[in-house]
């Protein structure tokens, strides 16, 4: 979108997709190589590293490496207003998230971040020309790998009770399979949710009949790649860690050979467009 | 995942994400210039020609050109029989559709056509080498154009009544707005329904205030980019076409500057963990 007028910096939210740098879009690379700061989680530094090595950025262009700043876990709003800070400097700034920045990651820490500014901030802040580069996100990478079980309506939800209330997770997702969605589900699990999956499986078995379709997907696209696919009946809380994205098929979502898909159809729609596509 | 014995051929169905090259991952790439035919609705195949010349495939592999095949839309089924059956042949065979391929696109296509194969199709079929290549999906792109207007729990709904009857769509809606859900929804008009986005927004007036956000995201990441933010109330049906992408904001969504983002915390979030993040 247009930035307001005087720019004095840039900062870019870019979004790395998942683990293998194949995923990973030339807007992100080119943001990277222009960097001259790059902020981020550590991991997601790390991997931002791993591809200045990997296409041998340095080397392409007159760019100098950017300087890193890797940060820990649970700072999203110091991180985002030392991004903040460091563009209003007139520094060309990336942030990097894993995947796509809008989905649970630091796009919306960083509009926060902007919102709750003081008035001085505020003033240089808003003059920067930010830009949200998107990403492969999670869901949809741990999809391709299974096969196509978001290929219908589906609804994606941050199991994580950090941020909002576990009643409002759980009516959230007792709605969504009112709603017959697919779940995508992120942060099954945490250190500080010891009860891990379990609370989420009982939902499920509450309302679904034992035969629905699960896809455990951890890791996808790294070298510690795990895909699971069971029964409800089957999942085990255990199967479900940090790094690791759980898929819920609807009603429909079925197996085909190794895969497993949901129809792009639903009972009810008239035989004479069943053919056609939307 | 891994295929069935003795493959005699490739199916890769990659996702060349929104409009703009600089959107494709590389792993997407890599398969088109791999590629000895390249299968898709008319539009994608240009896109992958037009790819093909951005990054002189020809010249930086020993590949040749693949042959294009080209078709309509609304020929899903068929366009994936042809790609299954071109594979079977033993040929390296790309389907590219926009965005990510498991989202209301070939992915979903591809393995109906497999479930109901015949008899001789499925043995052979079944032992391709099939992969999905994931892409940055039309949500997310407009998402990040405008903020991060999805930085919550969403769903994702198409609008299209081709493959299910309206009375499912117009339930989801409302069982997703009870759950105050922000909604990435697809598909909003054709030329089938010149009723348009109209029972949308009526649905929509029904269960949310006047000032609930919205943002119609047309043609993203083309020359042809429109971004319109806007208040129920400001909306009009004919702001959304068949290239249009409309993000409904949650509860909670607001705009800061020019952007649109909804918070990561809800209330309800204990103030010892609202300062972090999942």
């Amino acid at each position: 979108m247009t930035p307001l007028p005087t720019p004095t910096g840039r900062l870019t939210v870019a979004g790395l997709g998942p683990g293998a740098p194949a995923h990973t879009t030339a807007a992100v690379l080119q943001a990277l190589q222009q960097a001259d700061d790059v902020v981020g989680y550590l991991p997601y530094v790390a991997r931002a590293q791993a591809l200045w090595t990997t296409h041998d950025m340095a080397a392409q262009g007159t760019e100098a490496q950017p300087q890193w700043h890797a940060s820990d876990n649970r700072v999203e709003i110091a991180r985002a207003r030392q991004a903040l800070a460091l563009a209003a400097q007139g520094r060309r700034v990336v942030v990097v998230s894993s995947g796509d920045p809008g989905v649970f990651a630091m796009a919306s820490a960083l509009f926060e971040a902007l919102e709750h500014a003081d008035a001085a901030e505020s003033t240089r802040w808003q003059a920067l020309d930010i830009e949200v580069l998107p990403g492969v996100t999670a869901m949809l990478a741990a999809a391709a790998r299974a096969g196509a079980p978001l290929g219908h309506d589906f609804a994606c939800i941050n199991l994580s009770d950090n941020l909002k209330p576990w009643d409002v997770i759980a009516q959230r997702v007792q709605l969504a399979l009112q709603a017959d969605f697919a779940l995508a589900l992120y942060n099954p699990r945490s250190a500080s949710r010891p009860e891990g999956f379990a609370r989420l499986l009982a939902l499920l078995r509450a309302h679904c009949t034992p035969e629905r379709l699960l896809v455990f997907a951890r890791a996808v696209a790294t070298p510690d790649e795990q895909l699971q696919v069971c029964t409800l009946q089957e999942a085990r809380a255990d199967m479900a860690d940090m790094r690791t994205v759980v898929l819920v098929g609807n009603s429909q979502t079925r197996r085909v050979g190794p895969w497993v898909y949901t129809p792009r159809s639903y009972p009810g729609a008239t035989p004479a467009s069943a053919g056609s596509a939307p």
